[in-house]
């Protein structure tokens, strides 16, 4: 499954030099993000809904109650899910000019809902990890009837485009001259201390795999 | 407009105690982000891509080149906007009650495209004011060919939802002895400080508005 596929809509028509074709790199993008924007049609209109993700291989693993609407509009219809890294506002001289930096992945597909239990569970274990790597084989793993109330559906990444801005700005000749300062102002997604859950027995330690997540 | 509608598919169905139905809500969780998805539908499928945005009162202005065909698929038909801010990884005792916390807002509406140059301009005001209060009377304002260039959308906010979920984990009352920690992993959007343009003249200084929000 390489490189990425050039269909009508993923092929970038406007400042394709910001496109990238590796295949590797809409894993980093997907990878590095912890929510993505998952786009459906529900009564011919749009509806986009955040939620979480994970990725094995070349499928992209989504779930949702099974009594949550949108997702179960998902199976058997088209989606579009996109995963946004904001890395910086680019601040030109003229207003025109602004623009930001990111990386985003947009991948369509028709999902398939997961039902084989092995491969659930692995949708859901790759959910968790995404979020806080080591954190599945610290908890509790799903019931029987936790799994049936869960939907897990899988998306191929086969239909995916990624597209990359960093860069300074880029002002029109003239305006170099203009008394304005210029340049970017770096975006992150930081994480904050540990806060533990009020109910939390006292002994218990901020395990190593979530504490190393927040340090500096 | 006033209470926020509650329409079939704003309506919460779901953990409706999640939702908020003050305006005022609305408005500061639009105001705190940078980014936010676009929704539209393309050939009946459904495409998602994050866009800048402002907000003037209850509308919402996006702006695009008039080469850009997602956005010039929008007027006359029905879009969906959403704002979502990732606040917490909600790690529980159980995989199964494992969350986010986040503040997230969704606009249904189908817009207009603005015609009006003023009202153009402060969309396109609103827009940069939303990235960095101040940034627009410190720029060059944009020329009527680069306002030609630009496309400006209003959408009203008529049609909107707020959810947000901003709490410990809730586990299982048998799960509350498990040997496991729980708790909330603040998650935040940070800036870094801001990097001049390689090609700024070394005499102009980072600016106050801009260097206030680098501040720690």
């Amino acid at each position: 499954m390489n490189p990425l596929s050039s269909t009508t809509r993923t092929r970038l028509t406007r400042l394709a030099e910001r496109g990238a074709t590796d295949r590797s790199v809409l894993h980093e993008v997907l990878d590095a993000g912890m929510i993505c924007h998952l786009g459906v049609v529900v009564n011919g209109s749009p509806r986009v809904l955040p939620t979480c993700y994970g990725r094995l291989d070349d499928t992209l693993y989504l779930h949702g109650s099974t009594g949550a609407s949108s997702l179960m509009a998902a199976p058997a219809q088209e989606i579009c899910v996109t995963v946004t890294h904001l890395d910086g506002l680019v601040l030109a001289r003229s207003a025109f000019h602004h623009s930001v930096n990111y990386r985003s992945a947009v991948i369509y597909g028709t999902p398939e809902l997961v039902t084989d239990q092995d491969e659930k569970t692995a949708g859901l274990r790759a959910i968790i990890e995404n979020l806080v790597p080591g954190q599945w084989d610290s908890t509790r793993e799903p019931s029987r009837k936790e799994l049936a109330a869960t939907s897990v559906i899988a998306l191929s990444l086969e239909e995916a485009s990624v597209k990359i801005r960093q860069a300074p700005p880029s002002d029109e000749e003239e305006d170099y001259a203009l008394d304005i300062w210029a340049g970017v102002l770096p975006v992150a997604q930081t994480f904050g201390e540990p806060l533990p859950d009020p109910l939390l027995r006292l002994d218990i330690p901020v395990p190593g795999h979530i504490a190393q997540l927040a340090a500096p």
